[in-house]
């Protein structure tokens, strides 16, 4: 494995963050009287935007009244050195979602397309098809909740003309994940006409020492899309601003399909200062690590089963019904995630900051006293 | 005419600018040294961001990290008041541009559509139609520069299916005005399968009498979309908020072409302070109206035939070879706008500050002496 490889795969992103000074690793914003409800729904990191980019948004405002074209290079650039790549291969969005909805906009290349994802998996994919001529297959987890390889390929195979095959890694909403070899060996054996969305939104808080981007697959083969965020780990889920990395021909296709000029000059100079800040992976990491561990503790104590989570949040099982139960958390103040049929007998929460964790516990362990779970 | 909708016309945002204070009025930023060009090519205010929307954005940075859904209906709500309608009738955008190809991929309805613009007129929106079974039709401006409408009119009736008719009101690039009652007398005569985009980018701009907003038709008619813009009047270019008015079905079917939850927190919240604040559009209304005195004033000086302007900018005539001309104020410290085909004796050119004009005017002169224009 190249060295630049390496230091891209989660596992080393995973070394970096033991390499950070702990004053770095520690860090919680200050402690500020909520007024409003913990929101534990929307995989949201709770560190808030990172000070760099802050500063950055702050300063930008003297260029808010002109067309945001000033930063849109650097940008760019700054994010394929990130991916070892060059600027001709990055697609910008406003949001990762925007590079999912250009996809499947760009997906059936005018004929009838087939749209094959997991059951359940984020939605925004499925959503975005309704409009055009796609049939939508939609392929159970397996019993480890990793993609259904096997039958997805299946489904692609069989499928009559162009076929996008969407897969998250680690998945939302389960935040589990699906073998890298595997995934790869199917890419590779795999006609163009099958376009492979692979959503790494989540890839900074995996640990596993088997999973990997597949951004320089992407790169090289017009047939593979790599989509990342800028809201999970580096803290903008506000400022909308995501990217695909894809090969140079595939990214000038599904420019056609995009919203020009995106995302906003603010956001571009929040990503750009991100990028640029150090400390800004290794923090979300390590407050993500914090947190999750107090939420496992809670949900083993009072034996509620779990996923096991490579992201910023947690699958974890309720018994009776979910609506029931995220009714009461909303009133007892907590937002957790949004029902994800079929999984209607677990909850999807986000994971908090260490005190919003801890009072969180404290409201599942009360609901255990209800017998509400 | 209603009080109401008498509000909502150019002529009464005249008179509304005539009763703000004189102070507000005469407002032009601090004088900067300006490190860089005159940028004078992309019809933006160089007022800036009001200084609410200043604020807004900066208080919304505590939100920064959580998906932008708090301002959002308030947003909404504040558009809906402006045109006397509903929540429901509002489709919010990451810039007008967005709601511009929304209606660019919606319009074929699956079928071979056809899409009418005038020539030349702002490009975005054949650019959007390139990957959609569009054939574009492109109808000269009269020799007033208006839209041709009997034209136009005609390619809409021989279209075989769905058809999409942009009118830009005032177009860009020309500043110019198309007849309202005439468009009306169209759009009322036409059939469904006719669809109608009025793109009101310089509505704010304009003091002509007979000029008045599609909104409430657009309410109305299913066919009918009205598209506004934060970029101009409202300063925030760099920020991408745009929305579009239409019938609540039609808002429904072109929201499944638009990316989710745009623009982005910080323009919402600066969005709805700069709708809040009552000296934004008399402010910026006055300065053009500086601004563009001082320009005409060295055309007129120079014997360079400039169209009548109802917008932040003027097109007016060059000499000689366009790009030479824009090249050399380019190397000569400003921008001006790009070239528009087939008017290539025309220079379009935006407006400043009185200082960036009375320096404009001044470069203007001296390439006179040099025989250049």
């Amino acid at each position: 494995m190249h060295r630049r490889t390496f230091f891209r795969t989660g596992v080393a992103a995973g070394l970096a963050s033991l390499t950070r000074p702990a004053s770095v690793l520690a860090y919680e914003p200050p402690p500020i009287r909520r007024a409003g409800p913990l929101r534990l729904n929307s995989n949201e990191n709770p560190l808030g935007l990172a000070p760099a980019a802050r500063s950055a948004v702050i300063e930008g405002l003297t260029e808010a009244n002109r067309y945001p074209l000033v930063a849109m290079a650097p940008l760019r650039e700054a994010i394929a050195r990130r991916h070892g790549t060059t600027p001709g291969h990055v697609l910008l969005g406003n949001g990762s979602t925007e590079i999912l909805r250009v996809a499947v906009a760009a997906g059936t290349m005018g004929a009838t397309g087939t749209l094959i994802v997991a059951d359940p998996t984020f939605e925004d994919v499925t959503d975005y098809a309704k409009p055009f001529p796609y049939r939508t297959v939609r392929v159970p987890l397996t019993s480890g909740f990793a993609h259904d390889l096997e039958a997805m390929r299946e489904h692609a195979r069989q499928a009559d003309g162009p076929a996008v095959v969407y897969l998250c890694n680690p998945n939302n909403p389960t935040a589990t994940l699906t073998d890298c070899a595997e995934i790869e060996s199917w890419i590779t054996e795999a006609p163009e006409r099958v376009f492979f969305v692979l959503d790494e939104a989540y890839f900074e808080f995996v640990d596993d020492r088997r999973y990997r981007s597949f951004d320089q697959l992407a790169v090289t083969r017009p047939n593979v899309l790599v989509v990342r965020t800028f809201s999970k780990i580096f803290g903008m889920a506000g400022l909308r601003a995501g990217y695909g990395i894809a090969h140079a021909d595939t990214t000038a296709r599904l420019n056609g399909y995009a919203t020009q000029i995106t995302p906003n000059h603010l956001a571009q100079v929040a990503a750009l200062a991100s990028l640029e800040d150090p400390d800004v992976i290794a923090r979300g990491r390590a407050a993500n690590a914090r947190g999750r561990r107090i939420l496992t503790d809670v949900l083993d104590e009072l034996n509620l089963e779990h996923l096991p989570s490579h992201a910023n949040f947690v699958m974890h099982h309720i018994p009776g019904d979910l609506r029931t139960y995220q009714r009461r958390m909303r009133e007892r103040g907590a937002w957790v995630g949004r029902p994800f049929p079929p999984m209607l007998s677990h909850n999807r929460v986000s994971i908090g900051l260490q005190a919003e964790m801890e009072e969180f516990a404290g409201i599942l362990r009360e609901f255990r006293q209800k017998g509400w779970v």
